[in-house]
């Protein structure tokens, strides 16, 4: 992460770091708000809540706390960290911008519908959540929204506003309806490609409804108060999902599921490796120790000449002409096999080959171990 | 799997058999109609429209075809194998359900309630994408549905009535409606814990009013078609979803996607394993060749006298006792220092203790990609 300061948003310098936590050896990361005192030492309590607020669409907030380390007032908010991500504002409105408007006027609008509803059924997950415990985002801002792997986004800076501006005067379900708002505002800057959108919101309007959905529209009408009246009900997220997202949301719980077992399928594959990973490295241990080369009783009897003729059958094998063969689907069936400790018998010959073992790869699983204890006890001592 | 055979559901005995693909080395579960005959062959072709059906919630159907090989006239489905799965009938109603009804009366019920709009949401996960290919399920069974990891559940044996049971007399809709009826009754029998809920439709709504919230009730009953009126619009999964199960859905989207950063953040960290598993059996290929024992421009000079003695220093380590040293977190750091090639030194010493080298990492890697190209290159010969 680079170091980034900006006081757009929060009225103050802000800086973010990486860190390293010395009690849990994970990493973190650090939002400080330079040269902030805490007027009321209870302002920073609202933490408490938000630390109980866990959301697959928020970054999770941890802690909260102030220091003087920087030579300054400072106060740090401690993040989960996302490795490589980056802000919608990058992706969407940066110098670089992932969408570009088509080159004919009739080539359909720069961002596909599919993205929208993404985003819209993702946050209307996490503000669910957020306005369910009694709290509200404060800060919905293509900057402060992180962009992680495969489409997937995340509320950032959630609380901040809370400990920096606690606004005393504003009942919840006011910062609750803002934050409807500034979403409904955010998706309208999206759908038109441009930050300017929310400036001018009744020609960026008529943009989303000649290029996307009456979905769209609809949706962005209802998020932004445009179809609002007196004496109706607040907005909810509930109402929203049930009036306008239901559809795409069950399209997106579907692809996640769909992408859980793809994980699961390639993690069933990988927790092989770590098997493999283990096996290979006792041969390392057992094989060519040099402290017991001149003794028989460890290298070349029994048990662990055994070993050793088996480590060359797996990797030492050569073709017909006497050449190497290097067959990597070979090693892993050995091993494999050898790790289940299954009945199969292999031939080992001896080097000169003068001698020739019939032995099964049990056999051989329970000689590996025997060794490998051997080593441990020997270090144990 | 073990074999199962019976007839409730189809008419015809059913077997189910795990196979491996001689085609694409994959596993398939393959259902068996026994003693079935196609009166028309155009009645297979509604499996080309099931193929192209992909859902998270169903067991995907691969083909179907006859066979005369079980000295019978068979029919086969080939479809998705799911390793460890149970059926819902098993969970709920087999001989050790899962879950057994509280000791005291005023215990609650016996199946939680999240559990049961788990199962709504998926099952109307499924039906949504079925429905909107303009088919039908035809069977909602418990028997016919799987239970896989964590909550999962599959429609299975879509696509086998449209075979067996043509039923051309009636068109797609009423098969949908019919759906969502059995959606309904099987609910209602997990809510009260017994097949035989279905049978007393009234009295087993009144153990859901009781022991369940209105949600639950209302979302059971607008399936059964307990609340349908003449002349209204036919139910569907939409409206069962905007009205009813929104919310819970919106809880299960974000299960799945807390739980899609579990998986991926397991992977990330095993993804190391595989770039290991190659790495050590680089070193086994090139190690203690027999056929180059006595080339000395093969083991004992150079670049591959390195990796030998680099070898001695990730597994060969002793203490100041001269007691091996097994240490799992040196061989990792090693290794990954190794396979990203940093600038880092490191001391060689021979075993004779005479020659002391310092080379860097990124030297060994070198040399080591150079000697197994030179081994690979050999057997191309």
């Amino acid at each position: 992460m680079t170091n980034q300061k900006s006081t757009q948003i929060f009225g103050y310098p802000s800086w973010i770091y990486k860190a390293f936590s010395s009690g849990d050896g994970k990493t973190y990361a650090l939002r400080r708000v330079e040269g902030f005192r805490l007027r009321d030492p209870k302002d920073i309590m609202v933490v408490q809540r938000w630390k109980k607020v866990s959301n697959a669409n928020m970054v999770t907030l941890y802690d909260a706390f102030t220091t003087t380390r920087f030579q300054d007032s400072s106060i740090i908010f401690v993040y989960a960290y996302h490795p490589l991500s980056k802000t919608l504002a990058d992706e969407h409105f940066g110098p670089n911008p992932r969408y570009l408007p088509p080159r004919h006027p009739q080539g359909g609008p720069a961002v596909p519908e599919p993205v929208l509803w993404s985003y819209m059924v993702q946050i209307a997950n996490a503000l669910r959540t957020i306005h369910g415990s009694g709290l509200a985002a404060r800060v919905i801002d293509s900057s402060k929204i992180l962009l992680t792997s495969k489409m997937r986004i995340r509320l950032n800076c959630c609380g901040m506003m809370d400990v920096i501006h606690p606004d005393g005067q504003r009942i919840i379900q006011e910062h609750q309806q803002d934050d409807i708002v500034q979403f409904g505002r955010l998706i309208l800057c999206i759908a038109c490609n441009t930050l300017a959108a929310a400036h001018s919101p009744h020609k960026s309007m008529e943009y989303v409804a000649k290029y996307y959905s009456a979905d769209v529209k609809n949706a962005i009408m209802y998020l932004m108060g445009v179809i609002q009246q007196p004496n109706i009900p607040p907005k909810s997220m509930d109402e929203f999902i049930s009036k306008y997202a239901f559809s795409y949301m069950a399209n997106n719980l579907d692809s996640a599921l769909q992408y859980e077992d793809t994980l699961e399928s390639e993690l069933c594959r990988e927790l092989e490796n770590a098997r493999l990973v283990r096996l290979l490295s006792k041969f390392g241990f057992i094989n060519e120790r040099p402290e017991f080369d001149h003794d028989r009783n460890w290298s070349e009897s029994g048990d662990r000449y055994f070993i050793k003729l088996f480590r060359d059958y797996v990797f030492h094998s050569v073709d017909e002409h006497g050449m190497p063969v290097v067959d990597m689907a070979h090693v892993l069936s050995c091993l494999n096999k050898l790790d289940s400790g299954v009945d199969e018998k292999v031939m080992l010959v001896s080097r000169d080959e003068q001698n020739c073992f019939i032995v099964s790869y049990k056999e051989i699983k329970r000689a590996i171990d025997t060794a490998f204890m051997d080593l441990t006890k020997t270090q144990r001592r």
